[in-house]
């Protein structure tokens, strides 16, 4: 069953603030740097606590602390992927893949306004139903349709591996 | 002229984090409930220090700190309405208005996400072109077109705006 944050936290209980701002509201969830990184990564693909840990930069602490608080918002959720000894991953809910909006907006002013002008974007989409580039924002740029995350295949840029693929190269050293 | 974020503070310089994600990057500027807050009372017409603080609930020195990173990123710009004693107010660049997609996506979600089933959304938007209500999300509902911020009227919610004139009072009050 899912789980509407509104069912345990409404804006007149203690637990949150006092407001009727959807912003507001949405910021006591996601109003924090680290807890969006751990977001992206989950909508990356990356499920498991190192792979997560590894990709963010975060101490294990940060991440920890992140992770409680979205699975307590209602925003993940743990399924265990290994019995002995108990491993678990983590995956957005219906609430949490919800998210997917802000974050292709969120790409799309990133992209836009915090890179130079001539750097490629991070991830290539392709829309699938109409086979073709998106583009930046919510909208399909050639069909015209609302995108949606199931609907997008994503290519990363080989710059953008690397960068990734030294990060997994970084933490698995300092594990030795 | 427009300055765009990156001409001062490319992902490589050591300014910014060393990554071509535009998440990570947008969130060096946005990723700050209080930063959220001040932006959305700009977008919602307030331009005064006084103002934004008595809405966001921050203090004066939250204030500051926010403001002036926000101008060092390019998302506002301050503008004298005072000359003696000299007095600015606070304006969104072309860079700030364009992260308004992402506060669309943000207000979608926590209306959606955050609140009890039954509340009424805190602000009614009027779609100008089509006159119609244009609904949740970055595109209008009725018309299919992407909203854009100067093709929306905006009704605050009688309890919204209550809420609103209450944080004004208590804020006058504290003055006295």
């Amino acid at each position: 069953m899912i789980k509407k944050m509104s069912q345990n936290a409404s804006p007149s209980s203690s637990a949150g603030p006092n407001t009727l701002c959807p912003i507001a509201l949405a910021q006591e969830v996601v109003g924090d740097r680290w807890t969006v990184l751990v977001l992206r990564e989950l909508f990356l693909g990356n499920h498991r606590f190192e792979d997560i840990q590894t990709q963010t930069q975060a101490t294990p602490q940060m991440m920890a602390s992140r992770l409680k608080k979205l699975e307590s918002d209602g925003m993940i959720e743990r399924r265990p992927y290994n019995q002995r000894p108990l491993r678990y991953e983590y995956h957005l809910t219906e609430m949490g893949i919800a998210f997917y909006p802000v974050f292709l907006a969120l790409r799309a002013w990133g992209e836009t306004w915090c890179k130079p002008r001539k750097q490629g974007v991070a991830i290539h989409y392709t829309h699938i139903p109409c086979g073709k580039n998106p583009g930046l924002g919510t909208v399909c740029q050639e069909c015209g349709v609302v995108l949606r995350r199931e609907e997008l295949s994503a290519t990363l840029s080989k710059s953008f591996v690397a960068e990734r693929q030294k990060r997994k190269e970084a933490f698995k050293g300092n594990q030795v």
